[in-house]
C-alpha cells in the first residue's frame, strides 16, 4: 500500500498542513500584520499542496516523485519565510515544513 | 484552537479521507470493476470533500458548521454504497464513513 | 451534460473564483492591510468553494445542490465584506460574489 | 495581473479540468469500464492539477513555473491514455490535454 510505504511522508505532510493552516491564521490575528504577508501568502501555498500530496499518495498516485519534488521546495520557501519571525505558530511552522522538505526530498 | 477544539472530527476526516483513497484504488484493481462504479466515484466525492473540511478546520474557517453538513451527508452515502460489497476495502470504508458522518453531525 | 445544464452556474463560480483570487492577492499588497484582514480570509474561502463546486459540476456528482448551497452562503459573506472597501478590487469582487450567490441559490 | 499574463494557459487549463471531469464522468458509464480503468485514474490527477494551478495563476502564486511542469507532465500522461480510445469523450480528452501540456510547457 502506497500508504503504508510512504507512513513517514504522510505524517510530516498532515503536521505540516496543520502548522501552516494554523499560523495563517494566527498571522492574521497578529498586531504587525503588514510584516506577515509574505508568511500569509507561504501558508496557505504550503498548506494546499501538502494537502494535495497527502491525497495524492493516499489514491496511490503515479506522480508522487514529481509532486514531491515541488512540495520540498515550496515547504522549504515556507520555511525560509516563517523563521524570520519570532512568534511561536511561526517558529513551530518553519519547524514542521523543514522536516516536510527533507522527507519531500526523499522521495522526489 | 479550532484543531484542538474538533480534534475527534479531524481524525475521523482524515481516517475517512485515507479509507476512501485507499478504497478508490483498490475498485480500479478489482475484476468486477463493472459493479464497482458507484463505489469508485463516492470514494472520490467524500475523500475530496474529507480534505476540504480538514483544511477549512486547520484554519479557522467560520464555515465548519455548514460544511460538516454536507460532509455528513456525502459520506452517509459513500458508507451505504461501500457496505454492499463483500471487498474488505470497502467494509473498512463504510465504516470510516459512517463514524465521519456521525462525528460531523454533531458539529453541524 | 451537467456542464452544459449547468453553464450559467459555471460561469459565475468561474468568475467569483478569479475575483476572490485576485482580491486576495491584491489585499496582501494594500498598506492599510490590517483593514483587509476579514477580506483576505473569506476570499480564500469563497475562491476554494467555488472552484469545489466547479470540479463538482463538471464531473456529474450527485451533491451539486448541498455543495452550491453551502456556495452561495459564502459567496454571500465575502461578497457582505468585500462591499464595504472602495479598492476597485474588492467592489469588484464583492459584484462576482453576489452575482454568484444568486446562481447558485438557484440550483441549491 | 498574472490571470492577463497568463490568459492562453488559463483557458487551457480550464478546458483541460472541464474535458478530463467529463471523460471520467463518461468513462465510468462505458460498458467496457474495464478496459478504462486508467484512463478514469488519470482524469482525475489530470483534472486535480489542472484546477489547482488554475487557483496558483489566479492568486499569483510564486511557484507557477514548477506547478506548470508537473501538470504539463500529467498532462502528456493523461492525453496518451485517453488517445488510446476510439471514444468521442477520450479523443476530446487527448486533444485538451496535449494542448495543455504544450501551453504548461511554454511557462514551465
Amino acid at each position: 500500500m502506497p500508504h503504508e510505504q510512504h507512513q513517514e511522508l504522510l505524517e510530516a505532510l498532515h503536521e505540516c498542513m496543520e502548522a501552516c493552516n494554523h499560523c495563517y491564521d494566527a498571522c492574521l490575528k497578529e498586531e504587525d500584520v503588514k510584516m506577515m504577508v509574505d508568511c500569509i501568502r507561504l501558508d496557505r501555498e504550503c498548506a494546499d499542496i501538502c494537502a494535495y500530496l497527502e491525497q495524492a499518495i493516499a489514491r496511490n498516485s503515479q506522480f508522487i516523485p514529481q509532486l514531491a519534488a515541488v512540495c520540498a521546495e515550496i515547504c522549504e520557501a515556507c520555511g525560509n519565510e516563517c523563521k524570520k519571525h519570532d512568534h511561536e505558530h511561526c517558529q513551530r511552522c518553519a519547524e514542521a515544513c523543514f522536516h516536510c522538505a527533507e522527507v519531500c526530498r526523499k522521495i522526489a
